[in-house]
Order: C-alpha cells, then structure tokens, then sequence
C-alpha cells in the first residue's frame, strides 16, 4: 500500500529533507531538522499527492488516508499524552500548508485547532492564564470561520473594533478576559448566521475540515495567479503539516523569535534576530510591541539561547545557506517552528557567497548560482531608504524602467535640466523623451515618463547612463506648457521635491534619503570572476559614447554588440547637418551635408575603438525614420496656424517650407516605415558616408597600434537583396579606403534579424551575411505587433488579467520571438556553419533572456552597460544548469 | 557529335514545334510550320545552348559550332541558289534572336545582312528598283551600327533628319536614290569614327557579328531586367534564327502584312488583319501609310489570299488558338514570317476559348487555362478609349488600386463630392481618405490620392466597391485648402476635368472617353460555370454593406469571408454615439452609448444574412484602433491654437477638453498599437453589444426562415489566452440571447492569424479557435516590418532597384508570409484537424496568391465583390495545374 502520510518530531522522521515532491517544502524541512535532532514540535505531513486524490475523488479525501491519519493521530497523541478534545489534557495543533515551490502568503494558515468552549477552559485552568486561552480561541475561531467556512474576515474584525470602542480599549490586549469570552459568543454567533451551522465543537472534525480547506486552497485564484506568475505546475499539490502547538506567551519563561544565522541586510556573518517574552509569533511581526535584539536572548534564557545558537549554526552547516527560522520558547523549553534559506539584499547575497566558498562551506558553482542577477543592480546603484520611504506619500508605480534611486527637483524640458541641474540635482519628468531631449537626460539624477514602456526611449537610454527611470506612470498627466503635473489629487511644479525607484517603478512626493551601493568592491570582484570562469557565452555592451564604452568595460564587456549610429547624430553643430541633409532634395546637396559629419562620425568612431582596444565593435548604419531629426509636425503646424491667425507673417514662409518637407516624411507607423537598411537603399550615399567613416577610423587606429576589430551591421533586413545591395557599397568603400591607406583592416558585415521575414529566410540572408545579430526589441514588436512605445497600457492590463505572465519587452517570449530565433540560427548555420550569432535587443540584460540565449546557442548577448554583470550572471547560471541536465542525460 | 544548329524551310527541318528548349520559341515555330508545309523563307536555327557556349568560351562561338553554321549556310545558299555577299546572285538574310519564353522587344533583330557596297548594286540591277536597295542598305548600316557595334542610333537619326531638312522632305520616302546613296555614305563614316574601323564589307563576317551580338544582347539589362520580373531564369540563353530575306517593298506585286485569325478585341470569329502593297513589315506599324484592311487582299491577289486564309486556319486547328501572324508576298509569292498565339482582351478570351469549346477545338479544362484572370476585370468595368487616351496629357503614374476607367469634374473633399456628384461626375483627389470621407466616396465616379499603398484605406474600400482608384500618386501634391492639385508643372483645380485608369494606374489631365463592358454576358456565364466544375477552394467576399454583398451574390461569392464591423460606425448619427463611447471615461456611460449602437448593429447584422441565406457570414469584432472615430489631433491642436492666437474663447475649452482625450489615445505607431482584440479585452462590453447585435439578428433571420451561418472572428490575437478572453464573452451572450429567444443557432467562433505569433503558436490558438482567416494584409505588415500605408514609397523604389520582384501587398511574399501561413496550418490542424481555414486580405482577389492559397491547402479565399470572378478563375487554375502535378507524380 502506497504512504500517504509522514510522522515527524522527537528526534526521528519518517520522511526527509529530499522529499519535497511528495512532503512539500515546509514538511521536508520538519522532517530533515528532526532526524537531525532539533526540537521541533511533533506532527505529521499530508502529502502533496493527497490534495490531487482529494480533487479526483470529488472533494473529498478518500477513507483509506483518512484511516492512516486517524493511525498517525494516534500515535502523535500517545507520543505527546494529549488527546484531541480531550477534556484533561488536549491536543492542539496547527494545520498549515506547504508545496513544494514556496508560495508565500498564498495559501492558509490555522492555529489552536483543537480549541471548543470545553477545551478552552481546560487551557484556561492548566495555563493559569484564562486570557491566553480564550484570546487562543477567539483567534481559531476567526482563522477556522474565514479559512474553512469562507467567512469574510471583515465579518470578525468589525466585532472586535466596535467592543475595543466600547471599552475605549487601544488594543487587543487592553481588553479583559470577560471581553474575550464575549467576543468568542459573539464569532460564534456570526458562524451560525453565515453557514446555518454552529460552530463545530468536535475537535476531530475540526481536522478534518481544516485539512480538506488547505487542499481547496491550492486552487484559489490567489494561488492560481502566483503558480501561472512563477510557472509552477498547477497539478503539483499541496501537503498538509499538522503539527502540536506551542506557545511562546505562557508567561515570562515563555518567548518567540525569528532570525538569521548572517545579516541579511549586509551579509556580514553575525547571529542575527530579535524575540519577544511572553508572546506568540505574530506579535513580533505585528509591530505592536517592539521586540529584543537577539543577543539579549543570551542573558535572559542562557541555555535556550546556547541551543538555539548550536542548533542554528548547525542548520546552517547542514543546508549550506544562510538559515532564516523562527523559534518559540515554551516554559524554557526550545522549539524550532521553521527553518528556510533567508532571502537578503544583493550586497548580502554576493557577500555570503564569497565568505561560505572561503569557508568551505559551498563550492565556487554553488555560489554563482546563489545570487539572483537581479541582485547585482543593488551594488551598483543608491537605493531608497526604507525608512525615508514610508513616511512620504507614494504618488504612483511606474514602470522600473532603469535601476536606482534618484531624488531631485521637478525640470519639464532638457534646457532647464541643463539650467537647474548647477545648482540642485533635477528629476527630468516628460510625457515622453525624444532624441531632443539627450542633454536635459544628461545631467539629470532621473528620468519620470508618463508614456512608453520598458523599451521606449527613455527607458533605453537611461539603462544606457545608468540613470534611474520610471516610464509610462500612466497616472501621471504632464502638462510642460503649464510647468506641472498631475497625479489623481496631486499637483506638482517645477521646483517641487519627488524621488524615484526606478528599480521598482515607485515614484513619491517629497525629497526621500538614499543610500549608496557599498564601495569595497573585494567581494564583488572575486564573485565576478567566478562568474566569469563558468560562463560559455560573451558578453558585449550596447553603447555610442566613449563614456558609456568605458563603463562596460569597467564591467568587463567584451566588444560592443551594438553602436547605434543616430545616437551620434542629435548633439551640437550635427543636427544642423542632418537635417541639411535630410532637406536635401537632390543627391548633390545631401553629399555636402554628408561631407560636414563624416569627420564627426570618424572621430565618434576612432574614440570607440580605442576604447575597446581589442574587442569587436559593431556598428549599425543609420536605422530610425528622418523625420525624427526634424522639429515635429504637429508642432509646426500649431506653430503656423498661430502666426496666420495673429497675421504675423515673418518666417511663415520658411517654416512652410520646412513643413511640406516634414509632411513628405511623415508617415502613420514610423516603426514600420522608412527606416533600417530602407534609407540606406534609397539614400546610398548615407551608407557609403558611414562606411568611410568606420573604415578610416579603422585604418587610423590599426596605424596607431590598436587592435581594431570592426563589425559592420546593416539593419531591419528582411530580404536578402537588402544585404546586398548595402554590403556591395560597404565593401566597394572599404576597398577604396584601404587602396588609398596602402593597408587593409579585417571587417565583417552582417546584419540584423529583426523582422519575423529575416528569420524565415535566414538561411539566404547567411549568404551574405557574415554575422547575425538578434535585436530583439523590433522582433518582439513585429511578431506580436505590438508598438513597444503604445503598449504600455494595454500589456499592464493584460497583465493583470492574466492574459500574457509577463511584459515582453521585458522577457523574451519564447513560444512566438524564441521560435523564430530558432528557426534563424539553425537556417543561418545551415547556410554558414561558423556564422557569428549574438543579441542586442534590451533582453541582453534580462536573466531570463540570457538564459534562453544560453540554452538556444548563441555566441554572446549584448547589455547596456550597468546590465553587463548582471547579463553575465544570468549567463554562467544558465550554463552551469545546462552543464547539469547535459551530465544528467549523458548519465 | 551534339547538334547546334537546325535547317528549317521548304517543307521540312530538322527541327520542331516542341523543341522550344532547344530552338527558343521563333525557332520552334518556324520549324512547325516548315514540316506542316507553311511557306516560310528558308533558313537554319542556333541552338539556345550555343549562347551559353559563347559565354563559357570567353564570348567567342567555339569553332566546332562555327563548322557546323559553315555547313548549314552552304546547304541554305545551294537552297537558294544564292550565296551570301555573291556580286550576282546575293543571299540576303536576317538574323533574330528567339528565347524558350518570348521577351517581346527585349532583344535585337537585324534585317537585310549580306548588303555591302556590291551587293547592294546588284540588289539595284536585279529588283530594278536602286531607291529599295539603298534604302535597304542604310537601314542595315543603321540597325548593323546599333545592335552589333553598339552606336547610338540617334547618331544615325540626327543625320537623316539634317538630309530631310534640307531637301524639304516630309517623309523618308521624299528622299531620293542619291539621297539615300549619300545617307548611305555618312553612315559609314558615322561607324569609322565611333569604331575606328570601316563598316564591314564582308558578308560572312557581318553574319559572325550579328549573331554573336544577338548572345550578347541577351544579358543586356533590359532583358536581365525582364526576366527578373518574369521570373524567367538566366541560364537559358537564346537561340538565333538566320532566314533568308523576303521583301514585300518589290513592287505592287508584293505587299506585307499582320493579322488574326478571330478578332483580337471582341474574339468574333473573322478573318482579321491588314496589309500594305509594296512595303516592308515595319511599314505597317510605322503609321506613315494607312494599311488596308485585309478583305480587300481578296481582290487583289486572290490566290495568295486563299492561301494565307487556309494556311492560317489549319495553323489555328494545329494551334488549336488564335493566330496572330505576320507574312510577306514577294512578287505575288506567300511567304509566312511568323505565327504565334495572339494576345487578346478579356472579352475576346473568353468568347474565344467558349466558342472553341463549343467548336470541339479545345476542352472546358483548357478554355479555364486561356483567360488570364487578371483580364476579367475588363468585363467588369469601363475602360478608357485608346485613342482618347493618347490624345491627353498624362499627369502621372500612380498605383493601380481599383481597376476600370474614369473621368470626372475634381473634387477635393467628400463634402463636396457629395454636393457636386448630382450636377456631373466627379472624382474625388485626396491626399490620402480616412472612414470619414465614405460618403463622398460611395458617390464619387473615381479616387485619387497621392499616399498610400495597394492596402490603403482608399484603395481597399475602392475596391469593395467597385469604384477605379489610383493611389499613391506620389508625384501629386494635393492642396485642399486652397482647392488645388500640383503635379510638377501641372496645377489642377476643383471642378477641372481628370480621368483615371484604375487597372494602370494612368492619371490624364481632361476628359477622355470611355467604353463600357460588354452587356451580353452570355460568354462569361457559360465560362464561369466550366470555372466551377474545376475550382476545389471556396470563394467568399470581403463586405459589409448589403449592397456590396448582393454584388458578390451576383458573382457567385458563397458567403462572406470578412464583415468589417467598423465600417459600420462611421456613417450619419453612428460615428456621434461612437464618439460618446470612446470619450466616455467609465464603463456604465460606455454601456449608454453602446446601448444606441445595439440597434443599428443588429440592423446591420440582419440585412447581411439576407443577403447571405445559406451561406456562412464571418464577423469581425471591432478592430481599428479608438482614434479612428475622433478628430484629428493635429487639426484639433491647430484649431486650438489658432483661436488662441486671434483671442477667441467660444469653444475653446470643448475642443481642449476633447483634445486631452485624443492625446491619450494617440499612438505612434497605431498599427501595433491599441487595437484589433485588445480593444474587446481592456473594454469587454464591445465585444458584448456585437456579440449580442449578431445573436439577436440570428435568432430573428432564423424565425424568418432565414438560413444563418455566423461565424464570430476576434481579430489581431497573438497569443490563446486573448482568444480565451473574447470568446468566453461571446460564448455568454449567445447562450443569454439563446436562452431568452427560447432557440438557439448554431454558431462558430474563430481567429484571424495577422499576426507572426499567432501563426507560430497556431497550436495553441486552435485550441480555441474553431477556424483561422489569415489576414494577410496584416501578417505582411508585421512579417516585413512595412506599413502598408507608408511603404509606397519604398516599395517602388525596391522594384525599380531590383530588391523585390513584386509589392508584397498586392502578391503573397511566399518565402516569409508563405512560409508563417504553412506553419499556421500545419500547427493549427494538428490541434483540430477539421479546422475551417481561409484568407481575408486584399490577397484574396490576387491569381498568384490565389494560386498559393489553393496549393498551401486552404478552404477558401475571400476577395472583395469585384474581384470574386478572377478569384474563382485563379482558383481553378490552380486546381487544375495541381491536379496535373499530382498527375505527374502519381504516373
């Protein structure tokens, strides 16, 4: 016959800490400290693969498992010499669940089952303590009416708030014991008039209920939502711990805690933790008394503190992690309620890593895989206080669009950014940012959009700087004309004091506190190069200034994976050329215009390449539509219609010139129109400027003695012929530089995979190609069709109805984007076995893409600088795991 | 030994008429007719492989080849009893290139070789006529000159308009011999200065150049061009032909000529042609002299007249097509120049290929495969004289959006066309239409714009109409403010008359006339009911109003493949409550004013399935995105501002109020933004009005006897779980309006696949979606990354560049778009393998998409109601050559 239940406690276990399949999380850890010998209260565990024959068999549990637990009830009461609704000496006990994924606060809790009008004055007695008891019961009564019977815990809650008013009583405690007794009627009272039914006072079928309530709970939509959030299957189960109760508020030998082996916060490796006398486990979290450091723990109970130290310690040993555990103290006596890895900060969880390899508790693999790349941004960006937080008004949530802390003053434009920022840091807010607005971005602390998702303009050029960012804050109507924004009631002025969480997207009123990343980077480093040992894929930057280069290479990129030329167009004197070039309406004056930026673009790239002296760079030619280098179209016309309507008529002319020219280029979907390679086509001498540009740089720098390793990327192809055409003028051009230098400089040309008809036709694009490199952001937009500058609002809501798990823009989709970066790397290499293939797109920084890239085969990803180390974390996990499930199948 | 080279004349060759690998076409033919004992003038074939040896052999004739011609020119001259460059007895001949497929003007042809100084006086003494020798000779200069040496022929041309000038002569036959001997003379000299040497003398060595030059000509870029367009492939090289000349110009017992066996223009069973007496072929086309009908050959030469009307019968019944030949009387002797398969209009084809079914000539499969679908429009539409035509000013070249012809007074609003159309047709000219000018496009005669691609609003709605549209006239500049249209030098303004050819995309300035279809469509019934038998995929038609429906009725469409629900928003007080649906800003107003659409709607729903008894109807939910049915933003910003600037106040909050609402639904790139499904998602009570407006007219058709067959299509899902979302609440509406009817109808709900993703994860989707109408116009949006509204412009330049051979809008890109549809259906029945499949886009209506669809195995096509007729065509094409491959490959 199969086990279905598990007895733990008393220094032995049935089952142990490897079981979590079948035992749950929670009752695999009971069973593992247990047979390691830690007091732990006795009890069983339901197995997970009850809850499933619960739901197979009609909602109910099927009698042979109710015989086994009626056995290992009987065996926890003669082991305890309690009996369940026995009226000399009850049993009582906690009925919890536990999966095998923790699904924190998702599933339900009830504690002092066991309690009835009889039972509660037998604890009342042997206590010595009628107000414990009957708080004990009025509590069950409210856990078991809302968990079991489904009653609306407001339903409870309101009763005892109108008797504290009566009794004018601040809190729970205040009120007596009579009050208590009253109030246990009174739920009573509201079981019997919400379920028809009295309130069962049958301590078994309380079991019964409670247990079958824990397995209805696995699909409530709370738990249905986390499992489809965090991908855990739905057919998994829960198990059921029932275990004795004991009580850490029997009186001043009596106490409970929670702690941690190493400080969280920190990670520095010191016992850790706070308790309170006289108090059961959520006192100490409900902040209503202020509970004791730990340490003090030693002078008060020294031998509980002795143990729980040893015991601990040893957990720790035995779990290899840091222990997070929670502890009651009952009449002197030690109990172990809990012990689970402890979550901690980034700089903790680098910091504990580090220590434990040094202290041969864990191996260098075990240690990447211990932090959550994530994590890392904690150590390279200032944080909000917690503190400084909570006591400011919270405005909204934005999207955490590029990590960090930043607190400013409110500036509406990039020019009085550029003004402010002397004299005071600046939150640069906008309903969007364009290309105009670099400056102003610049120098400002932080960046507030009320537009625009996580791959929108803002978003990528902050992550890019390194600057905080919330974007598309929704809520937030800006309103730059007038110098203010709105949110819901809230008005605020240029000037006004606002912080931004832009690793969280929370955006506050008022001037928060932060706190700078920690400085001594010693852990850091030696983490990093681990990391670097195990990881199998490169890992390059996307980045266009010198500035934003040398800061991926402080990270430790390896070659840019992508230099966005028209980055390098929008400063100074260059946005006069190009949009002469773009007025331009013949081939002769657009070469003028060219002329005046070659220099410019040499230059731009001689600075890359020294930088990267020895890496790749790639560098892709013009891509976005011309008209963003002119002043709007809207704009303009507004601008017109008001100079006709106050018959101004100095400069109409020109700027109706200027229109006609802006509406020829105007067009209903930009990110479909003329842009990528498409310009390149129809303007050739664009590309043949930029290809001068690179190769001269190239030759300039190879003469100069450094090791330049150019990439040429041309971009949005779909079509084969498009490569062509553009490689022919790359390579007619190069050849004519390097005639003219009398040397040669190695290149490649290859392309973007961008648009879903590229990665169809990969296998002709790679016979041009030399290299593909994946961008993932224009891919992700034409496969869903998805604008990733509109669809911030519906992807939210969609989100929120469950309908896509995540953004994106954020992750890489593998069932539609993954698809086609499959079918391109195996129809590329088909064609060209050694063909270079990488990613540029914004999931080059996301741990979840990088680890798709791992596993599909790409050579590296590419990530705006700050996301380098992170890309490269995700990196060496991924192929640590891939490492592992290749060993298990060879096995 | 491998035979090169092939006699053919005299009764016999060597060849035949299914050798066109080998001979070209020219060459086949003239083989044919040669056995089938046609008097054609002697001569010998090169064989096409030989132009691929010339290549090979570094653009030289490998001497083996070279022997072989020697041979065939001596047994031709011992034929002849002439001898090529003989000074008594000159063989003369021409020399023409000929291809497997004809490349009609794409290669060169040289005529009267052999004529040298000498020859050309004996020419003289023989024909008794100087004038025709040496008008001969300068001809042969002149074509020898360009074709073979490479001049240009204006360097000829110029020098015999000088000579006419000064001897006053109007035509080239005022010039005299000793003009003509002294042109002869330039000629020459002409050569020795472009090519250093004198113009060959030596016959032999003329014929060497002539045909060397021939292999040359076929990689001239014209003809690489043409092929490329054609997908005619590059390796198969051209034949050349050497024949003997016959020369019709001998006197008045010669003469020359063209003709048809039926007429070419109506398909009426008649002797058609004309001829000139004493001249050469080129005259008869040349326009200089008036040629005589060919009934009147009869008299004048009455046995040569029997003999080509027997010879071109029996060529007819041999054929078993129409002939379009060309022959040549050579003192009172018939020879036969050429004959081929003449081209015809579509009323032509389709009385000919009924009639000769009906003659017992050819079989119902192969009448099918003689009429190109595309010419069934011409029995559709009107289309503009010829004559007419050429006699006007052609503005310009726009896309061919919406076929036939039509003339009318310019209107630049719809307002005005409204207003206008009761005194005089009128064409309305827009920069590009939007939903709101509908009503001035129902009555408007024709559509131009300057913007916009073959799928643009303009040309789609056009279309379903039936209305001529040429969009995308780029050269146009439409200025409706001040009422007037610049085409470079050209302005036009409102009430100036403009005709249109919508099948060309011609755009004349003044009022060309007209010809209407042919009524009597007893031909093109019969046809389509052949068309019928063969065709295996189902026709449906893209409509939303009953009249457009009922026009598809007309043409035989078996149900409606996609009801655009948002075209019936935008007419009279529709677009009012519309708008109020959109401003509101929570659900119960929202509700309100959906509550006044629900009426109209199921108005609407009613009247279609009338139209459409016994025949499925396919819905589409609300698609485009909210914008659509507001004003403008830029207008709404420039009305603003203009009042602001003149101080007016009335009003102004309104509009600024509206301008707020307008700001928050603009998108950049609406295409990929809030629309399609995610519309009915984020406002769920959409897709329930529609859902209940359909049930509800289902239930009352179907109480009225009514058959109806709704198929309920959520458009732009990319993922199952949107699917998920809009199908529950359909699934609920019908099954409340079901319950309150006390009936049901049965019903299906389905997707678009218009999306990469959704074509991808097909699987999936099918799980929901009980049939998939793949959108193509969509799915090539997103696959290639081109808005169909602003890649026009690009489009046209990738053509002319040679990047893509076809505008992938108009013809399905199969390597991309092709290969996302395979995978749909593939994904997709292996989910639910009865799955109902279909296409909805503009592809629908395309014969090469058509053919695709039938091929990729869908179950229908749906094209707009016009194009109903060519879709069935294509699709029994399509059928039948399918049938004929499985044929093949069974054998």
């Amino acid at each position: 016959m199969d086990k279905y239940i598990y007895a733990f406690g008393s220094g032995t276990a049935e089952g142990d800490g490897t079981m979590k399949d079948t035992l749950g999380g929670k009752g695999a850890g009971l069973a593992e400290m247990s047979r390691a010998g830690v007091p732990v209260p006795p009890g069983f565990t339901i197995a997970t693969q009850v809850c499933n024959l619960y739901f197979e068999n009609g909602n109910t549990t099927p009698p042979a498992i109710q015989e086994e637990m009626e056995r290992q009830l009987t065996k926890l009461e003669e082991t305890m010499g309690q009996k369940l609704g026995d009226t000399d000496n009850p049993l009582l006990v906690s009925v919890r669940s536990g999966a095998k994924f923790s699904m924190p606060g998702m599933m339900d809790t009830i504690l002092n089952l066991g309690l009835n009008d009889e039972t509660t004055k037998v604890l009342a007695n042997k206590s010595g303590n009628p107000r414990f008891a009957y708080d004990c019961y009025r509590r069950f009564i409210q856990m078991f009416g809302n968990v079991v019977l489904a009653i609306d815990k407001d339903d409870f809650e309101h009763l005892l708030e109108d008797l504290k008013k009566q009794r004018k009583a601040k809190l729970d405690t205040d009120l007596t014991v009579e009050d208590l007794k009253l109030l246990t009627q009174q739920f009573k009272g509201v079981v019997q008039q919400k379920t028809g039914k009295d309130f069962p006072q049958n301590a078994r079928q309380q079991l019964d209920m409670a247990r079958d309530a824990v397995f209805r709970s696995w699909h409530n939509p709370r738990a249905r939502h986390y499992r489809r959030m965090n991908e855990i299957a739905d057919d998994l189960g829960t198990g059921v711990n029932v275990q004795t109760m004991v009580f850490g508020n029997l009186g001043d030998t009596s106490a409970t805690g929670v702690g941690f082996t190493r400080n969280p916060a920190t990670g520095e490796k010191v016992f850790y933790g706070e308790f309170l006398i006289n108090a059961q486990g959520e006192d100490v979290v409900a902040g209503i008394r202020t509970p004791r450091p730990i340490s003090e723990l030693q002078e008060l109970m020294p031998e509980a503190f002795d143990e729980l130290r040893k015991i601990t310690t040893n957990l720790e040993n035995h779990y290899r992690d840091v222990q997070d555990f929670e502890f009651t103290i009952q009449d002197r006596k030690l109990y172990m309620l809990q012990t689970r890895n402890g979550k901690r900060t980034g700089p903790a969880a680098v910091r504990i890593a580090v220590e434990m390899v040094e202290e041969g508790l864990i191996s260098k693999q075990e240690a990447v895989l211990r932090v959550d790349p994530a994590q890392l941004d904690q150590l390279l960006h200032p944080v909000l206080e917690a503190k400084s937080k909570a006591s400011l008004n919270r405005l909204t949530v934005g999207l955490p669009a590029s990590p960090g802390a930043s607190v400013g003053r409110i500036v509406f434009t990039a020019d009085e950014a550029v003004k402010q920022a002397a004299r005071a840091p600046v939150v640069l807010v906008r309903a969007e940012t364009t290309p105009d607005d670099i400056h102003g971005m610049e120098v400002a602390r932080g960046i507030l959009t009320s537009r625009g998702g996580m791959t929108s303009h803002a978003a990528v050029v902050a992550r890019g700087m390194g600057t905080p960012c919330v974007a598309g804050a929704g809520e937030i109507n800006v309103d730059t004309r007038a110098k203010r924004l709105q949110c819901r009631t809230t008005t605020l002025k240029d000037g006004d004091w606002i912080s931004l969480d832009g690793s969280t997207g929370d955006v506050f009123e008022g001037q928060a506190a932060t706190i700078d990343p920690d400085p001594s980077g010693s852990h850091l480093a030696s983490f990093m190069s681990w990391v670097d040992e195990f990881r199998t894929v490169g890992v390059r930057t996307n980045a266009e200034v010198p500035r934003d280069a040398k800061t991926a290479r402080k990270f430790g990129a390896e070659g840019i994976g992508l230099c966005r030329t028209e980055h390098m167009f929008f400063a100074g004197e260059r946005i006069e050329h190009m949009r002469a070039m773009i007025l331009a309406d013949n081939e002769t004056d657009r070469r003028k215009a060219l002329e005046k930026l070659l220099p410019m673009q040499r230059k731009d790239f001689r600075d890359l390449f020294e930088v990267m002296d020895g890496y790749p760079v790639i560098i892709r030619t013009l891509d976005p539509p011309l008209h963003e280098f002119l002043p709007k179209r809207e704009d303009l016309m507004v601008e017109i219609a008001a100079m006709k309507a106050s018959n101004e008529s100095r400069g109409i002319k020109a700027r109706e010139e200027l229109l006609v020219r802006v509406e020829e280029l105007h067009e209903f979907n930009p990110m479909l129109g003329h842009r990528g390679c498409r310009l390149g086509i129809t303007f050739p001498e664009i590309t043949e400027m930029q290809a001068q540009a690179i190769f001269e740089a190239a030759v300039q720098c190879a003469r100069e003695g450094i090791r330049v390793i150019p990439e040429i990327m041309i971009p949005l192809v779909g079509n084969v012929r498009e490569l062509e055409n553009q490689k022919r003028i790359v390579v007619e051009t190069a050849d004519k530089v390097f005639t003219q230098a009398g040397m040669k400089v190695d290149y490649m040309v290859g392309t973007m995979i961008e648009v879903p008809r590229s990665a169809l036709t990969a296998d002709q694009i790679a016979r041009e190609a030399e290299f593909f490199s994946i961008g993932t952001n224009d891919l992700t937009q034409t496969t869903f069709g998805f604008s990733r500058d509109d669809s911030g609002g519906f992807i939210q809501e969609y989100q929120k109805r469950n309908i896509i798990d995540q953004d994106p823009f954020a992750v890489i989709d593998r069932d539609g984007v993954g698809s086609l970066i499959k079918t391109a790397l195996r129809k590329g290499r088909e064609t060209r076995p050694d063909l270079e293939i990488g990613i540029c797109g914004e999931h080059g920084g996301d741990p979840k893409s990088v680890e798709f890239c791992v596993h599909a085969g790409l050579d590296y990803v590419s990530a705006s600088p700050y996301r380098v180390p992170i890309a490269k974390l995700a990196a060496a996990q991924a192929a640590i795991s891939r490492g592992k499930e290749e060993l298990m199948r060879t096995a």
